[in-house]
Order: C-alpha cells, then sequence, then structure tokens
C-alpha cells in the first residue's frame, strides 16, 4: 500500500520599513488563514525562541548604540538559525503554515542595503545558518520613507534602529524593492500607501493561489 | 622630521578546558605583566563588552538546552566581532597589551571539535567577523579531561557547556591540542596538571620573549 506522505507546511513572511504598517496586517492576515482553517505557527524576527527575543531585546535597545554592523548581522542569524529549526522546520515538516513577521530578506534591507555588510556574506550565511530556506510567499508593504517615518514617530519610543536617518531607511526600501523586482515569483509588492483594509485586501489577493493549493 | 609610529601591543590569549585554572593564572599573569610595567586590558570571550556579556549569559544559561550548534557559534563571533572592534583593536593600536580569558581557538575547540561545526566555517567567520585577528601568544592549559571535570565539579553550579559529555570534551581537547602542534610559534602548551606556581612559571616563561620586545 502506498504510504501517504503529508504535504509540507507553507512560509508566509512579512516584509517592510518603519511604520509601513506590517503588525495591523499580521493581525488581520492571520485572522483571514485561520478563518480558511489553516493550522498556522505565527513568529517573528529577530525572536520567537528564548535565544531570539533575547537577541531581539539587545538588538534593538537604544542603549547599544556600540553595536558593529558585523556583531548586528551574526546575532540576526542567530536568531534566524535557531528559528529555523526550532520552529520554523518542525512547523513546515508537520503540514503547518508559518506566517514570520521579517525574516532573510530583512537582512539583507537592514544589514546589507542598510549597514553596507556584503551581500554575498549575507548569503553564505543564509545557505548554512538557515539552511537556505526561502518562504513561499513574501509579502512586502512597500511605502515612501518620509510617511513610515512619520508613522512611526507617532508611536513614541525609538529603538535602535530608528534612530537611523532617512539615507539609510532609503537603502534599506531600495534593497527590499530591487529583491522583490529580482524574485518576482515569491515576492507580492503591497502598495503601503493605502488604507488598512485595502492592504490587508492586497496581501489576501497576495496569498489566494497559496490557499487554493492547500490542504482542506 | 620623522614621525615616531609607536609600538602596536600584544595580545595574549588563555585557553583551555574546563577546570584546568585559567581563571587563577589570569589573576598571577595579569599580576605579573603589570609589576613590569605593561599597560595591559585584561577581558574575557564571550564578554567584554555589553552585547558580549549578554551573549554569554546567553550562551551559559543552562537553561537554554536547545540552543543549537549553529546559533551558539554565531552568538559567540557576535561576541567576538564586537569585542575586537570595540576594545581589542583600539588597546593594541594604542601600544596596550590585551590579555584575553579565550579568544576563536574556542570556537574552533569547543563549536568546532566539540560541536562538530564545519572548520571552514569557523575560519571564514574568523576572517570577517574577527578581522583575522591572530594573538601573539596563546597559552594553552592542557589537562586531561577526567582531571579537569572533577576539578570543575567541585566549584557547584554546572552552565550549559559544562553538562556535555566526557567524549565532548575530548574532540575539544583534541582540538586544541592538534591546533597547538599546527602553530607552534604562538602557541604555549602548558602542563595543567602542576601546581598552581609551577603552571604559573610555565606562563611567565611563555611570555617572557614578548616582555623582553616590549617597549620599557
Amino acid at each position: 500500500m502506498p504510504v501517504t506522505i503529508s504535504q509540507r507546511g507553507r512560509l508566509i513572511t512579512l516584509e517592510g520599513g518603519e511604520g509601513a504598517g506590517k503588525s495591523t496586517l499580521l493581525r488581520g492576515l492571520e485572522a483571514h488563514l485561520r478563518g480558511h482553517g489553516v493550522d498556522l505557527v505565527v513568529t517573528r524576527e529577530p525572536g520567537g525562541t528564548a535565544v531570539g527575543e533575547a537577541v531581539r531585546a539587545l538588538v534593538l535597545d537604544a542603549a547599544n548604540n556600540e553595536l558593529c554592523a558585523e556583531s548586528e548581522l551574526l546575532l540576526m542569524f542567530a536568531s534566524r538559525a535557531q528559528l529555523v529549526r526550532q520552529v520554523i522546520e518542525p512547523a513546515l515538516a508537520a503540514g503547518r503554515w508559518v506566517l514570520c513577521d521579517r525574516f532573510t530578506d530583512a537582512s539583507y534591507a537592514y544589514q546589507g542595503g542598510g549597514r553596507g555588510q556584503p551581500m554575498e556574506r549575507i548569503a553564505e550565511l543564509e545557505r548554512w545558518a538557515a539552511e537556505g530556506l526561502k518562504p513561499d510567499v513574501t509579502l512586502l508593504l512597500d511605502l515612501p520613507v518620509g510617511d513610515g517615518r512619520a508613522r512611526a514617530a507617532g508611536r513614541g519610543e525609538i529603538d535602535r534602529i530608528e534612530v537611523e536617518g532617512d539615507a539609510f531607511f532609503e537603502r534599506v526600501r531600495d534593497t527590499y524593492r530591487a529583491r522583490a523586482a529580482a524574485e518576482p515569483a515569491r515576492f507580492r509588492l503591497l502598495d503601503a500607501t493605502a488604507s488598512k483594509d485595502d492592504v490587508l485586501a492586497q496581501a489576501i489577493a497576495g496569498v489566494e493561489a497559496l490557499l487554493a493549493g492547500a490542504p482542506s
């Protein structure tokens, strides 16, 4: 008798700059997917594990203003290596879906584009530390830097990355957009200047094909 | 008029397994070097900076028993990248000496030999994250694994690395010894089964040539 191999789950990642509306979209998309019966794990980067959350606190703490770009990159991948092995891969292998707030594209955008770490260095870390894991769909919330920063400023306290200047965030955005252009099959570029409802509708459209192919 | 270039400082590292007597030797060697007028910075790995000490707490916390080998390796180099740039390189450039309790050899021994991370992966991280920085002298406290573990057990609480079995620590020791054999000009292999005074005397003999060449 043939053995039934259960279908591997799907990995959906959310990317975008400051104030692009990731948190709001995450909640809306989570509700949509669960509403369609998806067995979903929601997680985030850096974070999602004990070591990841400790790394998150370190990296975002505005008091760590001496943190060098190399150390920041290594910390991000330390969090990612653990998240992939402890959370994401086991979930996918069990047929569950994973919705992750930021993933490796963020390292290319922030540590590569923003901080100037060589892209090949990041690609090498992606290969062994993140097991070369690629999302099935990456939703990129795209927004002019000025708009995003104005929104983020309204939220109050500013973290260690948010203190960077506009030029930094322009490089982050440019890198995200370049990656989206280079991998159109994986990326969905969402216009984050639209209303929250409209952004959610764009995201839902972006995962429609995945849902259509999902096990019921 | 010729410009006087002040002499670059020296980097001395201490390596060795559990219970080899590193802490005692560190204090004795520190006193000896300061007694000879050396302007000395004493630091440690993981640690020595805000991010490094946070990494140390994470890596040694026995509660983090899920930490994967890749994440551990990345955390060690995150600490090292910061320590090299923030503490060691500025000190050496200013002509100061640095005495560091563990350095990159420990990653080869523990994450490479102990955990099985590929040596070439560690070498690649050494090149860019640690700027390829090599100690002038590395003092390796060598001790049979059983002896060291018996001493370490007498100290009380056991950290996340000390819970490993003898086979792990045999691989760590073998890797240290192989590195010492491969780089005899840099390494001083100290017999850590000797008395504390004798081990200190061995270490002092091991840095004698450096001191003889040091600025007065």
